[in-house]
């Protein structure tokens, strides 16, 4: 018989990693009601025509495509088997895929029920994607995203509130060391503007966006072989290379591009952000502004922010910005919104790293009744239920086994403390009580055992 | 531009479904969790190896298989394609499918996990499951599963707890009238044991379990037509037809088998099952022993269960049994278990059926902010951190819109309460609270307003 497996890149979570898990997404989902987001879900897979041209030509291969039920092959010619054309081939046999990420089904469900949704339309979705990539330390094939996004509004208060959202969410998990850096991608244009007419934008994009990966000396080198100008390099570095706080930050971008729309409109946006995230009780304790954060080369218009945990190893935990037309590729233009979003895997190995989980985050009963015979295992029944209709997570043990292998089970299950009872307990009333942390045992009724901080 | 649409048989879940779905699956995982089951997770799709013949031809049949990445084709010689042979060409370019159900994933993950596991492990796992079904009302492609079970024990004390726990969920749930039908493997046999060598088995509990929806006359017609003569018929009925109440049964039962371990060994768990769930403090209000019930031809070896709400349209809503070898297809014989499910969707369309959801699942917020110019804002954004700092969930018109515009918004999005904000509330610090249900409007103070009942 073979061993079972699991699939390339996809992983169980058993129950410890599960209490980690709902620890992040239960405190996030907490934060992204209190603000009056609501939530969505929607399928698994969608149809690839949903899919397909959404995430450039590398994320089309990244698509898990689902081949078609019944006589899939009934719609292939022999000319495209015989010439093994992987890509005509599977279009005939495959018309789903799985979702890639949440966006995208997202900018869809808007569009389908346009009618319905009351604009501005806040949601929050948290649900596995997935993807074909190669997998490596940290990157799975299937992994949680959690994302927020306001659509329906231009307003800056919602920049303002996703911040506040971070702040929050970062203070119920207890990471207290992280910074938000924040960019406005107006800015960026402005600073392709500077360095020739702003055709060059991706590539510099591209490169800037690496600086902090690989350092300055290597953007430059990049951008010399893209075909930039060394007075061009300098120009740029110059802005890159501006040290101050937040503030001086923005005095210092207001001046730089005193001829460009684009830059003034971006200082002026990133300046209101401050003013209303003030406003909604904030502070930029955690920001910084970033002139080099770009996001890779999105769909991203306006505001982008993306959150480091400090002296972690990982990634950005979380990232996100303004968009004008998520919704136009179906057909539905001119909507703005703003987005964010947590990755959860990074986060969970984060607070791992840090240790920032609190002690207690296990799904594990408080209580397990362990018994010595048939009666007092009868007994017991009695016991674990007022236990439970106090409220308290609590269990017996099912099986008639020694004592020794009770004790064995509650301490591997981590079950803090045992009730056992044996003849004596129960002619007299009053239960052993085990702390199974001390070892540590009281003889306590009932009643007492109720009160006691278990 | 093609209208985005959705793949046949699967649902988005907006907001009003999803906060419906989480009442469902919130009070469920707390009973779990309270019963000291443990959540679990699996992968979305596991290799074919691990789900294929584990469902029957019919199951197999329904797996969504995934298209190897890559150049799927290489693997496939030109016999397979030139024959058009869709069986042998899927084998060749997919070697990963989606989850059938959450049993087998389970089963694959205590084979692979245990050494780790702590026996008798109670996991619970909450996660959709797809099948290339053909769609119908209240049959989809996509569906939650919702599976709790202990393995690693025989005791019959899960059995009771089990019935406790659905007590608990459905208390939980405020469903107050339904039906748990109990019967068990063994006294199955027996009925076949009586009506000849046993053999029949198969044949004769897939037509007895037909006898709610079919009635007796035509179950008769198909056991007749499978070779049963009239005598083992009448034999069958007489058990079947007996009517009274569960301890009735019980004993009616104890005297039909008298020579069948099989036949005692059935009865005697049933009463043991019973005696432990007074035990537990349950009782036998929702109980009733049903003979012909057999669950399919399941892997049931045990004491087998099925839940219905009375006078609701929908079949079963949960379901469950014990098992003697979940894992030894894996190569991990002697396992015995017990589990249960609920259908979340069926239990959904009950729940809206009888009208017994809550007023108040939605996730909305509490209070809308609403401002007549841009100084009122920057005021209500204050309102709006103190409401959310003592959490209240809150949230303040992103726009600078008519009052009208705001007030139709709350009302869309069924936000109970309005906070307006003009010049006279700025200067006096008086707010005006406005009910929306009743239209009433009043002047209070911020302070008020966080000791009003909102």
């Amino acid at each position: 018989m073979e061993k079972p497996s699991l699939p390339k890149g996809t992983r169980d979570f058993g129950p410890a990693q599960m209490a980690k898990r709902q620890f992040i997404l239960g405190n996030i989902s907490k934060v992204f009601q209190k603000y009056g987001f609501q939530p969505l879900e929607t399928p698994a897979f969608e149809n690839l025509s949903t899919l397909t041209g959404k995430y450039g030509d590398e994320g089309d291969q990244m698509l898990f495509k689902i081949l078609n039920s019944g006589d899939f092959l009934k719609n292939i010619d022999a000319t495209g088997l015989k010439a093994q054309n992987t890509k005509l081939v599977s279009s005939r046999i495959a018309d789903k895929g799985l979702r890639y990420d949440l966006t995208v089904p997202f900018a869809r469900y808007v569009v389908m029920n346009r009618h319905e949704i009351t604009f501005p339309f806040r949601r929050y979705q948290i649900q596995p994607v997935w993807r074909a990539d190669r997998p490596q330390k940290g990157r799975y094939r299937e992994f949680y995203q959690c994302d927020a996004d306001v659509v329906g509004t231009d307003s800056l208060i919602c920049e303002a509130e996703i911040i506040r959202m971070i702040n929050e969410s970062f203070e119920t998990m207890g990471i207290a060391d992280y910074t938000i850096k924040i960019n406005h991608r107006a800015i960026l244009s402005a600073l392709a503007e500077l360095t020739g007419d702003g055709k060059n934008e991706a590539a510099l994009f591209v490169s800037i966006d690496k600086l902090d990966k690989i350092g300055a000396e290597k953007v430059k080198e990049e951008l010399r072989a893209k075909g930039f100008t060394e007075r061009k390099l300098a120009l740029i570095f110059e802005i890159l290379g501006f040290r101050g706080s937040l503030s001086q930050k923005m005095e210092f971008l207001t001046t730089q591009f005193p001829g460009s729309v684009k830059g003034q409109k971006g200082v002026h946006e990133l300046k209101e952000i401050l003013s209303l995230l003030h406003g909604l009780g904030g502070n930029e304790h955690h920001l910084e502004m970033d002139i080099a954060l770009a996001r890779g080369l999105s769909y991203y218009t306006g505001c982008i922010f993306e959150v480091k945990i400090n002296n972690a190893s990982v990634g950005s935990v979380s990232g996100g910005g303004r968009y004008d037309n998520l919704t136009g590729v179906f057909g539905m233009p001119g909507v703005s919104g703003v987005g964010f979003s947590f990755g959860v895997d990074r986060l969970y190995d984060a607070m791992e790293e840090r240790q920032l989980f609190p002690h207690e985050t296990q799904v594990s009963s408080h209580i397990l009744v362990a018994h010595t015979d048939g009666e007092s295992m009868r007994y017991g029944l009695r016991i674990v239920n007022t236990l439970r209709q106090k409220g308290i997570v609590a269990e017996i043990y099912p099986d008639p086994s020694k004592l020794k292998k009770q004790f064995e089970y509650a301490d591997k299950k981590k079950i803090p403390h045992v009730i056992v009872i044996g003849s004596e307990e129960m002619s007299s009333g009053l239960l052993t009580l085990k702390n199974m942390g001390t070892g540590e045992q009281q003889k306590l009724t009932l009643e007492q055992i109720l009160n006691h901080d278990v």
